[in-house]
């Protein structure tokens, strides 16, 4: 869970990082962020800002928006059998900053990522992919992947097939997907 | 079909107002601009330049760019029925300038769009949404539309579920999706 105070703070911060970056936003869209502390109570080390900019039934997009060196674990995006979906395709493309993405493949013997130490026992994958405004990668569906912000935070837009958060596997069992946010009062 | 030097310059144009516009591009990216002449001989007029960024299986990713109050004409991206895809259903974001996008509905009385008096006996349609810099607007898949820019041209995203661009039905007898290359001493 998150205290209001600090889940406004976010906000604040991710809108004020997103209008500096140069992205093109309309005011109103400041309440499409979404704060995922992951129910780990450590935003500031393990977390990420989210601005979705639209969803539909086939495609959607929106920002990621990381603090200096903020880090996301490893996750992937099952199928949904039932409707014969094969997990949502991601395609990330960086907008500010440097962003390390990390997918199966062989270990990058000097990764520039590096992830909580607390955190990296629920880590299996090592293959690291650096992404500098303007790069592109494809997550193809049901593909692990973690990622980390560079020193100085990231924006990267994440493009897709139909979104399916909620469905979302992690290997860490303490994350929980879904944000609470308690009022500070409440002690 | 269109000669070389015209669709050189027409490639190098949309590049530099690409790059002006603030939206951010790797050098490489130059090679992914597709030049859309609709077989119509008339460039300036009726086309459109499109920089494709990515295109997989299930989500696709485009900028459309075009001159000042150069027209694009009425379309849909039809359901594919062997596949039981609905057709492309495509999302549609201005990034710069203003782009005027015609949809069924209701006329719009005092339209800011103007499309060549030649071509508008195969439009239908006149219902003009306008999409300035962070609006967005979704297109559902089968439906009619058609769009103009601006008297300053526009940058619009385009991104959508997978790509069908062969499918596309027109209005137009006249128009042909495919660009037709012709080198400039073939007279």
């Amino acid at each position: 869970m998150i205290r209001r105070s600090e889940w406004k703070k976010a906000c604040d911060w991710a809108w004020n990082f997103v209008k500096e970056s140069g992205f093109i936003v309309q005011n109103k869209e400041i309440n499409s962020i979404e704060i995922a502390d992951l129910g780990l109570n450590e935003f500031n080390i393990t977390g990420l800002h989210i601005l979705s900019l639209f969803s539909t039934e086939w495609v959607g997009a929106k920002l990621l928006i990381l603090k200096p060196n903020q880090f996301f674990p490893e996750h992937k995006h099952p199928p949904l059998e039932k409707a014969k979906f094969p997990g949502k395709t991601e395609v990330i493309r960086g907008q500010w900053g440097e962003f390390y993405l990390v997918v199966p493949g062989s270990i990058t013997c000097n990764p520039k990522s590096n992830p909580p130490l607390h955190r990296k026992r629920y880590i299996d994958i090592w293959h690291e992919i650096v992404i500098r405004p303007g790069d592109q990668y494809i997550i193809s569906p049901n593909t692990w992947h973690w990622f980390q912000a560079g020193p100085e935070g990231a924006i990267v837009w994440s493009i897709s097939s139909k979104l399916t958060d909620a469905e979302d596997k992690f290997k860490d069992p303490q994350v929980k997907r879904k944000t609470i946010i308690v009022d500070d009062y409440s002690d």
